[in-house]
């Protein structure tokens, strides 16, 4: 390409690492393209209180085009990417064809039912905020059908809360439950008891939160036993249907299966035509580039990176897709020939969990920590993050009201689809009842 | 019925009305039964904050459990009712059947098509918080629509928004609208001009809001003006279809067509067997009964009341409502006899409507006043009338924030099939942009 043409970089998905990269090449002069199928960023880490109804989609999101407004060279286009031509590089979108010099593919993974696709229908997932809202609904719902139906078996079956999977986010989603159930909603239903409500967090392996030290671990388990938190380790889910979860030879009856395990990368890597890993992640070269296409770099939880010090592939969290981020924006600001890129290098900033409204976890390898400090570190550094000030502000008020009242501030049931098909599927099924 | 047996109340619909009889109600030995189709009551005056963007559902709403929770006489049903049977005294919900000794009706009202229910599709109304969202979504996602269609017919029509019916809810979501397509939106769109975006209040009768002394309303269209809304007086709607509207000889492109104007009354009221006016509303006596039904009163939008001073119907807002809500209450926990009954007096506090940012206009008989101050009351009333603390407190932030910044909090596009509707009808039609 000559010299004094502007290059033009495509960045697909406006997650963390995507957005870190475009951030990166603002005000350079290399023309950036954004392109994400919704109009906004969101900060994952906290999409499980919003499922929980403590904070609103607002708190946690922001437009993409707002955040990077001051930056003249960064477009950003709501639209989704059908096709990815490696060779012609360019990008399908649904809004017309986008060539590109540097491809920077940051789409992110959704959860994995590892072959059993059919559970998704019974078991939703918790990754954009319309599974969140999806959740809340149903979590706000549930508590209505079962004061309909006291007495039954239907209304255990209601009561019953299963997450699949004890991962950050399994672990967070099983402790606001229960604490929302316990705290907040029987408040509500004066004719449900605690002793109606279980919370089960279903771990296949022998430890919940893998990724911290084991005595973290522990305790972390800890803390969810004390909320009443049921959590059943070396357990595999075999059968997932409307009716509940098969665990092996037991059966839980249950209408609230949440899938928080395992990892899918996004279909569109299939397009690249390049070494997939068995979660569909793209093998990346040392410089996060896939093999023979120096100027396509996969990053975040699309990507999978081998080339760590110790073997061990980069969990799929915000700390690694925003270093890439960084890291593939500065090969492309200074168009590295890419015999001369110094290889991606991942910073272990440490890793924290957050169990309840005031207990966590928090592993920086030289320091660990667990409880009411734990907790404050999770909750300053999770607002410190928070893209907008407004945002932080407002994240910080209904911590405080939900620490103080115990009223989490988004208790809406807004969407009248869903309770009208569980209520139908209830009086159809509840003769028992009438 | 024996005079020690506890009696029971039940009340349909959780808004203004609704919500103040029960609270009325509260702790008294009457037994309460509040059913609503939604679990949360809603602070309708500023709906079109949450259509704007400017406030999340949760600010303005509340579950009705929780503030209810204190009284345990009263019992919150999420449940739509199906049917009345005023002789056999019970309400048939979709969860079960209901026996009352006392009815209070409270269902409120839709905008009315005037017999024209195929316009309903093209123009939305704005009664609820699925209403709310959904137009958020559209206007959120017709800017993104526009700037890839730049400089055809099509991004016209995508930045002309129509708002039929200029009563407080029209004038308040066109001054809203015009004020952030304008310092908010082309900010995010650097391609789109100020010129491209064209707000239209259209009004059948001589002048906006009405119910408002004469020099208040003009001054509210001066306003509206400055803000670069065009203000139609005297103009009837013939005819709305999926590319815009028909005024008379004139045919407004446009893919943004709000429905503002008329009032239907619930069609529950229907089962009453009692006489209704022309918008639905059932016709009650001097004590907001039913004729030969002493004991079933309707109240609010759903009510036509006929014996005020000066004979002309009362207004469909709050205050009336609650105002009935109390009455009624007081009447069943008395346990009046129909003959010793006083009638309703409404007693108008004044009224009030907002455009844009920092305007008002305030009616109070004995004093009037537009501009600053009229909107700084506006703000302390409305403020204060919210349900509880938390959310007083929220929407402050939110509104000295977006006074300060220009920047409302709520701009995101969360339903994924509302835009790819959209687009798919773009992708289809556009062909003079490819």
């Amino acid at each position: 390409m000559p010299s004094g043409q502007r290059r033009t970089a495509v960045i697909i998905g406006g997650g963390f690492g995507g957005l870190r990269a475009a951030k990166r090449l603002a005000n350079t002069d290399v023309n950036v393209i954004l392109i994400d199928r919704n109009n906004h960023h969101l900060f994952q880490p906290l999409l499980y209180q919003v499922a929980t109804a403590a904070l609103s989609p607002g708190d946690i999101a922001q437009p993409l085009r707002s955040i990077l407004r001051q930056s003249s060279n960064v477009h950003v286009m709501m639209s989704t990417v059908l096709h990815i031509d490696v060779d012609a590089r360019r990008v399908v979108c649904d809004d017309g064809i986008v060539a590109y010099d540097h491809l920077i593919l940051a789409p992110g993974a959704r959860h994995s039912y590892f072959g059993n696709d059919s559970w998704e229908r019974f078991a939703p997932g918790l990754k954009d905020l319309n599974d969140a809202l999806r959740i809340r609904e149903r979590l706000l719902t549930t508590f209505e059908e079962a004061e309909s139906v006291i007495g039954t078996q239907l209304m255990k079956s209601l009561l019953t809360f299963v997450i699949v999977g004890a991962g950050p986010t399994g672990v967070e989603l099983a402790g606001a439950i229960a604490e929302i159930a316990d705290r907040t909603m029987l408040a509500d239903f004066p004719k449900l008891r605690r002793s109606d409500v279980r919370v089960l967090l279903v771990q296949a392996s022998g430890r919940i939160l893998e990724s911290f030290a084991e005595p973290l671990s522990r305790s972390a388990q800890r803390s969810l036993e004390a909320l009443g938190v049921d959590v059943r380790l070396d357990t595999s889910v075999t059968d997932v249907t409307a009716d509940g979860v098969r665990l092996g030879s037991e059966f839980i009856a249950s209408r609230n299966v949440i899938w928080a395990a395992g990892n899918s990368a996004s279909p569109l890597l299939a397009d690249l035509g390049t070494p997939l890993d068995a979660a569909g992640r793209a093998i990346v070269e040392p410089d996060c580039s896939i093999p023979g296409y120096p100027d396509v770099f996969v990053i975040g939880d699309a990507a999978r990176f081998n080339h760590t010090t110790d073997g061990t592939p980069l969990p799929a969290v915000a700390q690694p897709a925003m270093q890439m981020g960084a890291y593939v924006a500065d090969l492309v600001r200074r168009n590295t020939e890419p015999t001369r890129r110094r290889p991606f290098r991942y910073r272990n900033l440490g890793s924290m969990a957050t169990i309840g409204r005031a207990r966590a976890i928090v592993d920086l390898g030289f320091f660990r920590s667990s409880g009411l400090f734990a907790w404050l570190m999770w909750a300053a550094l999770h607002v410190m993050q928070l893209i907008s000030f407004r945002n932080r502000f407002k994240v910080m008020i209904e911590w405080a009201w939900y620490y103080l009242s115990f009223q989490p501030g988004a208790r809406l049931i807004i969407n009248k689809d869903a309770p009208q098909e569980i209520r139908r599927w209830v009086s159809l099924n509840s003769n028992d009842n009438s």
